[in-house]
């Protein structure tokens, strides 16, 4: 039962390196949070729904559970579902016996996966996803490069940078952001990665499955190997060329096709 | 919000209907089961992971883990879960326009998927999969035909079979159970299928994904399109040929490959 013991020491580890989350847990909810609490346990399962890719195409959370989507964000199951899929990859690449060639890449998405846009998702009107999604402050959001980083995320990339493997970074935000891109991760502490794919304007009509699986074929066509693949979305896990082994970062607050 | 009302009313509706769930409720959990309850929410993380399949190719439920599955698979949650599974399922199928040829295929996995083996992994020899599989016992409780429907599958089947498709079942049991497989589903209200198909002694050595597949890339040769496929595991939603649409349905118990 090894593996259960480390599983549950990776909680009291990480709960270590997480300052930067308890500045997202600080963040209120916003003022009608406790206005029309639900027992909540049909919005479980329609977490766990869209968690395992039942429920697809969704537009925004049910409005019965943005507060469930809400208190589970900015509570602590969030950060320990986030800490068994880091630890979960981590078991993963430590088992792996690789050549040493330097073409090992794991694959992470950006947003809600390496970083996370939950300050900006707290905002009263944007309210977990429960409200229609605004690209022009969401844009303005990404301009500030102030996105915290995902502890368990950060973890699992500093033990896979020491591993040996090359990161790749692949991302629908759009190549114009890339500097504040770049800025905003080395400041949360990704301090190196092998290539950071962004969208290209020729590129935005398309839908990330059919985007992310092109890079990745990019990618392997460049004789890299995708041992991991890494993202909040099943479209960053879904398509060609997913990688040897593809983990799913919870995140109920919006859906990406 | 039409499809949020519909989905909190669906438990309203499927409450009605669960008549051979209580029968699985009344069960109780093994006598060990007061003795050392832990918080749960790692439990509730290692869940999340399993259904997501971040982890795989585990062989028991963590020893820490026993007593929260015990808890959840004859709770409420469990049903909960399982009725968005189908109303999901519901939603997508009725949303389908489909030629009236006969063709329409949907597949259910059996075992924890159609037909629900509670009533044995609820044994404290068996302990909701904490305990080692024990093939022998198995197949004696399997040779009974005594398993209830998971009454959500059995009501989507219902709907299903209302809306004109044809019901395949491809099942890892072997082919030698058959009649009591036939017996089992039609007892507990399964009562037509296009093709029921199980596993030959010439097959056994075949992973379910592998044989699963090839299952279903001759069901696609015959000229049957899956639009729908149903299983509690991953190995029944992944591999060639998949279909249309897959839905995992919870089990937290066991893990086949």
């Amino acid at each position: 039962m090894k593996l259960v013991v480390s599983f549950f020491l990776l909680a009291t580890l990480l709960a270590t390196s997480q300052g930067i989350s308890h500045q997202i847990h600080l963040l209120k909810p916003h003022s009608g949070a406790a206005g029309h609490r639900i027992p909540g346990v049909s919005c479980l399962s329609w977490r766990l729904a869209v968690e395992t890719n039942n429920i697809r195409g969704w537009d925004l959370v049910p409005e019965a559970c943005e507060n469930y989507v809400g208190h589970y964000m900015l509570g602590h199951q969030y950060r320990k579902d986030c800490n068994a899929v880091a630890y979960a990859a981590y078991q993963y690449a430590k088992s792996l016996s690789l050549p040493k060639d330097g073409k090992n890449v794991w694959v992470f998405d950006i947003d809600e996966t390496a970083l996370s846009n939950l300050p900006y998702y707290a905002q009263p009107e944007n309210a977990f996803g429960a409200k229609e999604y605004n690209d022009t402050s969401f844009e303005e959001w990404e301009k500030k490069g102030a996105a915290p980083a995902v502890p368990a995320v950060l973890f699992l990339y500093k033990k896979l940078v020491n591993l040996g493997f090359k990161i790749v970074f692949i991302s629908g935000k759009t190549a114009t952001l890339r500097a504040i891109t770049e800025k905003n991760l080395k400041n949360v502490g990704y301090l190196t990665w092998e290539k950071l794919i962004l969208k290209q304007t020729s590129e935005s009509g398309t839908t990330a499955v059919v985007y992310k699986s092109k890079k990745r074929k990019e990618l392997e066509a460049q004789g890299y190997r995708i041992l991991g693949n890494m993202g909040d979305q099943w479209s960053d896990l879904l398509g060609t060329h997913v990688g040897n082994q593809t983990f799913k970062v919870p995140d109920p607050m919006y859906y990406i096709s």
